[in-house]
């Protein structure tokens, strides 16, 4: 593609025109806004502040730095040097045409125009249009700034502009799905506004809350279809018996009343082979056990993510793991180190080495941290008051690596807990096998000042007990060591 | 409820019934399994493999120990000192009135029969049977020993059982969605049948491959779908204007041909009244703009998520990142530390402690030795002919902290990079202000061997380039330095 100044117009604020505004301006486009509602720059700022605090992280890499946000009293402005117009004003076909004249009479013949309507077919849009070669659908999915998708729709029309559309969006983070066959409503919201239909059917007739219905997806499918869709989940239901298999056992249920609304193409022979056919072009390189291990990496990833979170049913298994571990205090027996994690090494934590990576040895020593301050009193209400430790320093040694599944222990002796430090050691096991020591030094903090405090009265007595107790163990191997040096 | 022995039946194997058997064993439970399919012990065996590698470390703490499997070859085995019998034969009415009969004959009273039926109603499951009110639906989700949503669906008969059913699935780490008003299919297959029915059309109608259709849920509402559902998402899209306006809005688009199936509720006051009210009840704890952001906290943590396995949406932010980053080489300038890392703090990293995690300051340090062995040449590629780094030792110091969105960049020192030692320095910074510092003992290995190996020549040649240069520099402050020994 020819290198392009990187300058986009938003037409029409709102929370879609905003998401397209803050993409384009944290990928470097210079972004110019054309509104008429009095509100748009605030609407706008709120969305790019959302946007702000959640794009650019995403990244592993640092971002261009971002263009410059311009809004502009009239269309002729807005669109002076744009390579890249997005229309996002109300689903109304004849307000549509009329942006396109004024826009086509202002702005460059070679700028590509897309519209973020969900329901219109390009032709229509396209319809008595000045150049009707420069219009296409270009349908993202809020967030804007963060949902990868976009429906590119096209015509004949646009035959010339669908290269660089792609090349444009992909530049920006999105993914083009070119979609060449136009239909109204396009593809994902078919899909979206079936399911809409049946969750009304549910609550209007009183089998569901919206609650019920929303539970329902994200504590089940949802999960599945936030990394493979509904062909490759179905194709490994099917399992060794492949696509057409599945089909035949589960396209009687099709003529069941499971829906309120009942038309369905007949499964021809023709129809059938056109999915196997499709689903192997898909999936085929991978075996039905292969794509059972990615879907379940990838489970337990986003399972974990949303555990990091609590939230949805990331907070089902904190819940499940609160059953488990029952109450927390300390031991009774302070003359050994105490067991602070006691755990499975999870999927997520292995690298391309095929083992634990390093950073997750300091997450689960991080844990055991955790879990000794939690059982000397500083939990998560002492910390809402104010006060915590931050760890200042830590020393790694791997001594033997350990892989996904083997349950690894970690055995903690306090060396110092005494005024505002806090000097622990942990070791690492997988049965009796060694596998890390971490030595950290912690400090008591005012939350608030953010520098080193007293530890309230209960948890210092709490820590004292156990650093007096520890302090008849004898210092373990590795500790006071520095890099490098081995005595 | 009484404590129970953990003792599950599980009647017919396969996928879902294999599903059962991993989730009730590894949470501890005995299974006694009665499938007349000579496969049976080999099919539930794959399933478990899968559910031993993912379920365990999917928790924070060690599950309970895990219970006994058995085969059985005569009904009456199986069931003897049951307390729950999951009932996942073929999806056929007579069958399993049939199953119910020889069941109820045989097995404890008071034991709970779940029947695993996607479509049938309890009623209708009840029928002639000996207890009807033994016989209740609980409805799981592939992957049953990974997905938490059980839908118990239960009739009058059932009113005494509900409460020990929930807590038993509970127990075993499940969500059960207790549906009170039965209907063909429940509640998420009746979104799932509706958007299967699109999809085949869309299919049909030479729209869409079934590749295409995955891409669209996948990289767009699939992704919302995995931690808030239907109803919560478009709460956030109406903004503050409320859900009585989103649908106001929506609701044309309703009465449009969206869809193949077009018969809708009528969207009486009455009906968006009542969808306004549960979601107040749902979702109205939390403001729009506390909303957004829990969505967008969440997005990027299964996006992140989905990147570390390079799969879906994540392999898009890959290909992006590397789009950004372009070529991979050592700077030209060899005389002051190299910038390994350049990026802004994600979300997902940060703590309970409003800063990042300590652990992630390892994961920074542990991507910028990655950017610094690749640099050298021990890439992707290099890893792939067998030989690698591992870290055997770290020292981290902590100076100030860091927080969501900020620039953070490591500067990297080689202090000896010969034979198979590799020892490096990190200084991490924002901007001028030096967040951290980390020292690196690395060790080339043979991932054949597990063990120390000399590098290959062009890397060893390389490597030594950038030390002789690096052996001018000043040792940076904090190098060779103990826990808590300040001097």
């Amino acid at each position: 593609m020819r290198p392009v100044p990187k300058i986009a117009t938003i037409v029409g604020g709102g929370v879609i025109g905003g998401g397209w505004a803050a993409r384009f301006l944290l990928m470097g486009w210079d972004v110019r806004v054309f509104d008429p509602d009095p509100q748009a720059q605030r609407k706008i700022g709120e969305v790019l502040d959302n946007a702000r605090r959640s794009l650019p992280g995403l990244s592993d890499v640092v971002l261009p730095p971002e263009g410059a946000l311009s809004f502009h009293d009239t269309l002729e402005d807005a669109v002076a040097g744009s390579v890249w117009i997005q229309e996002s004003v109300p689903e109304r076909l004849e307000l549509k045409h009329k942006v396109y004249h004024s826009l086509q009479t202002l702005c460059p013949p070679d700028a590509i125009i897309g519209s973020s309507t969900s329901g219109f077919k390009p032709s229509e849009l396209q319809r008595d249009a000045i150049r009707p070669g420069q219009i296409v659908v270009t349908h993202p999915f809020n967030p804007v700034y963060l949902l990868p998708l976009v429906e590119l729709v096209t015509t004949d029309e646009n035959a010339t502009l669908v290269a660089d559309a792609k090349e444009i969006l992909t530049s920006v983070g999105m993914y083009p799905l070119h979609v060449g066959a136009e239909i109204d409503a396009h593809i994902a919201d078919r899909l979206l506004e079936a399911v809409w239909r049946e969750a009304l059917w549910l609550v209007n007739d009183g089998i569901a809350t919206t609650a019920e219905i929303d539970d329902a997806i994200r504590y089940g499918f949802g999960l599945r279809w936030a990394q493979m869709g509904l062909f490759e989940t179905y194709r490994i239901a099917g399992g060794e018996a492949g696509m057409c298999h599945f089909i035949g056992q589960f396209g009687p249920a099709l003529k069941w009343p499971w829906t309120k609304l009942m038309d369905v193409p007949d499964l021809t022979d023709d129809l059938i082979d056109r999915i196997a056919d499709q689903s192997d072009a898909q999936s085929g390189a991978m075996s039905i056990r292969a794509l059972e291990r990615a879907r379940d990496d990838n489970l337990v990833s986003i399972l974990r993510s949303l555990k990091a979170r609590d939230f949805g049913a990331g907070a089902l298994l904190n819940a499940q793991d609160a059953r488990i571990a029952g109450l927390v205090g300390l031991p009774d027996d302070l003359t050994r180190p105490i067991v602070t994690v006691e755990r499975a090494v999870p999927l997520d934590w292995t690298d391309y080495n095929g083992h634990m990576n390093e950073a997750k040895y300091l997450q689960a020593f991080g844990d055991a941290t955790d879990r000794l301050m939690a059982m000397v009193g500083c939990d998560a209400a002492y910390i809402a008051g104010g006060s915590s430790y931050f760890t200042v320093e830590t020393h790694l040694r791997h001594l033997d690596e350990v892989h996904a599944g083997t349950v690894i222990r970690v055995e903690t002796q306090v060396l110092l807990g005494q005024g505002k430090k806090l000097h622990v050691f942990h070791r690492m096991f997988a049965g009796d096998r060694e596998l890390a020591t971490g030595e950290h030094m912690l400090i008591h903090v005012s939350l608030e000042a953010r520098r080193a405090s007293e530890p309230g009265p209960v948890l210092a007595r709490s820590l004292a007990q156990v650093a007096e107790a520890h302090a008849a163990l004898p210092v373990p191997e590795g500790a006071g060591k520095a890099v490098g040096l081995r005595e």
